[in-house]
């Protein structure tokens, strides 16, 4: 790697600033030293130009479970709960190896889709080795489950520890936090939710909770009814009805704060959402994976004032089970598309937010303080999405093109610290285009283990 | 091109069989001979294995405006109606060689991304040459405007038959037809409906009309109110108020009938769905413009039975103006995500359906008897769409994949009556890809343009 990089193209977008026609960013040591309009004469040692293309920083996937990655398309057209139980049952047919290598595909297909920076819960930490293997930035979630009392809560917190402490060893070298993620108010009893926010107050841990995601979850906090309350009571687990919405409930327990992040906030009113600012928590919006699951639509503007300089909100795939991809260009694009749907209004969403969103917004609420715009003295995480195919021609504004024509598929390269992780000119096949990790063997286990996964189907 | 052609793939999806897993589909004089399991060992002259593809129907958009694909992401955060009138006011720029060049690369797009026939409104005549030039079959719609009096019924009737010849001409030797398309309630007055009617039904003339697209639309119907009405008022054009919902003022006028399709039909009624039906009209829904142009969601469920065999409903991108894309992949996705997030249901909407929706269904409301699937007899229109890129591994059912994450990028072959019209093994470079069109010239005229229209928006 040269010490200085030149990179231009017909556009750069910085995201704090507007868009430059004809720029360049100039990378030093890892970091952004320049953003400017390109002048003359690239040297074809340390310069690339890429023409008809964006460049923009890179994406931060704000919520996404990379270990689920071998489960695409696997659970379909199942209601919410049905969909999560029939997930739970597939998910024990892995072996650690199994879902190493489900973990590594996910990073690989983020990485190649220009995202830079996830928000990752993780059931296994299979998730944190790909994460740092392919050089993603961001938060590792341990993922918490004990809505039952088959372990206490101290003995789930020392356990938690103890993988939580291999975890943070693990991510020595890489620019990976570990924090928890206690998984969502069904499947994590009041006690333990209470102890988790001490214990994680306490170690200054970051927090992730799949909150307000489905109606059946609010039918067993206001209701104690539903699915989830009668399969409660079919595995003989006590359940005292709060009678509270899902956020007031679990700021009741004590775990919303500035270090909690909230995933899906679709059944939130007004007042829940003045109770999350005013605890400074953040949103993450996963459009994609709420409406194909059948929970709806997030009220976006309630969740937060977009037009607030440091928002915080940020925009998820959720995993390929429910999304079915890690495309945060069409996430943009869905997240506008549903706003605009839903509220019968062009105003609900525009591209320029959905770009802010899935940059600066997903930076801002993982606590990344060095990413998620184009500017100097920021990490050099980046990517360059090419416009030239004929879905993208012509264009005659950056933002509409990448958030209404572009896809994953379209990002030609993927810079992290100013190292590239993705590079779409390096050859024709997909797995030799990653210049620091060999994906052939992984592509070779696939179809065995696929095959697996499909026979189970039948049973 | 040999008489008989072998296309093997790890899928075939026939849309009205269910899948084959490792099938192939034999090509003997631009008709389908065999859809089977593979067997043997491929003739290497006139056989092709995709591996890790599906073979499926050629796509059918049946709605479209290929003219305008010089406009993609030129009008964007525009309210409906201003939307509509910036884009006719940007219209007017375009010589007759800039429409030409508009559509061709329109129908590039299209036949890019698996689609083989098209419904289509042109206001200018350039998408018939077009579609004709790629091979695409289907109806090109010859559009009608005339709310105001300028022009009276015969004169514009007069005008559109001399027209509508000059083009039947054309269409000679392709696989197109030549209909009418008064475009909508706002834009065309009830005499000019009327007239219209009866000269369809004179000379069997398929009809296309935007119906229940837009809040606006039905507020001027409904209560002579809104920007609609203030513009007609503007321009001191007379306006009865009906005082009826759109389909009921449609039928109302004649024009409503089993050759007439209707497209968008936001805002309906139960009892209008019912009406529709019973004059055996058809339906194109096209979720992603109506999402983007703050219309809302269609409810798909009342407009037409999917269920019934010969459902009267295709799927449509509309123009790229608001879509903006051509990509019958995504909007086969937005379709079921859209569905199930305005019903909050999984069952509101599933791959498989929308699947049908995008081949069979269209075919049937244009009218097309021998497209829409691969069955013995049939037309060789298909596609085949690869599913080794990582936003497609693992899969495990041809519907899921396609629907919820391939695009019309992952296409990598289109026949059309047993011709190739794309495929992706020619060459690296997009204008290279299609056997039988020169594409270079396009390009070429591209930066020109682009840069005129860009321009414009200063003005």
């Amino acid at each position: 790697m040269s010490d200085c990089v030149v990179l231009r193209a017909n556009w750069v977008l910085p995201v704090t600033h507007p868009p430059i026609a004809h720029g360049e960013v100039v990378v030093e040591e890892g970091r952004i030293a320049e953003v400017r309009p390109a002048r003359g004469v690239l040297d074809a040692r340390t310069g690339r130009d890429f023409g008809a293309a964006v460049i923009l920083p890179g994406l931060v996937n704000a919520h996404t479970h990379l270990d689920y990655t071998l489960f695409r398309g696997l659970v379909e057209d199942r209601e919410f709960f049905a969909w999560i139980r029939e997930l739970v049952k597939r998910s024990r047919l892995l072996s650690e190896e199994d879902w190493r290598i489900s973990a590594m595909l996910g990073a690989a297909e983020a990485v190649a889709g220009g995202i830079t920076a996830i928000g990752d819960c993780t059931p296994t930490g299979a998730s944190l080795e790909a994460a740092k293997t392919f050089g993603l930035g961001g938060v590792i979630y341990q993922e918490v489950f004990g809505i039952g009392e088959e372990q206490s809560v101290e003995e789930t917190i020392r356990e938690l520890a103890q993988k939580g402490a291999a975890l943070k060893k693990e991510s020595t070298g890489s620019r990976l936090t570990v924090g928890i993620s206690p998984h969502a108010p069904y499947t994590v009893r009041p006690a333990l939710f209470q102890a988790l926010a001490r214990w994680a107050n306490q170690n200054q841990l970051p927090i992730c909770i799949h909150a307000a995601e489905s109606r059946e979850e609010l039918e067993l906090l206001l209701e104690g009814r539903g699915v989830m309350a009668q399969s409660l009571k079919e595995r003989c687990i006590s359940w005292h009805i709060p009678r509270q919405s899902v956020v007031a409930y679990l700021d009741h327990l004590g775990i919303i704060g500035a270090q909690t992040l909230l995933v899906h906030g679709v059944n939130v009113s007004a007042k829940d959402c003045v109770l999350a600012q005013q605890r400074r928590a953040a949103w993450v919006h996963c459009p994609k994976s709420n409406a194909k699951l059948g929970n709806g639509v997030a009220p976006l503007a309630l969740l937060c004032p977009l037009h607030e300089a440091e928002a915080r909100i940020g925009l998820g795939t959720d995993s390929v089970v429910s999304n079915n991809t890690l495309d945060m260009f069409e996430e943009m694009r869905f997240a506008v598309l549903l706003q605009r749907a839903a509220r019968r209004r062009v105003d609900a969403l525009t591209a320029k937010q959905a770009i802010s969103l899935a940059t600066l917004g997903g930076a801002q609420v993982l606590g990344l303080k060095d990413v998620g715009s184009l500017e100097v003295g920021k990490r050099a995480d980046l990517c360059v999405v090419r416009l030239d195919r004929l879905h993208a021609m012509p264009n005659y504004d950056p933002y509409s093109a990448l958030v209404y024509t572009a896809h994953a598929s379209d990002v030609v390269l993927t810079m992290i610290d100013g190292r590239v992780r993705y590079d779409a000119a390096l050859h024709a096949e997909m797995k030799y285009r990653f210049p620091e990790n060999d994906l052939a063997p992984l592509f070779a286990s696939l179809p065995h283990l696929t095959a697996c996964l499909q026979a189970s189907l039948g049973a």
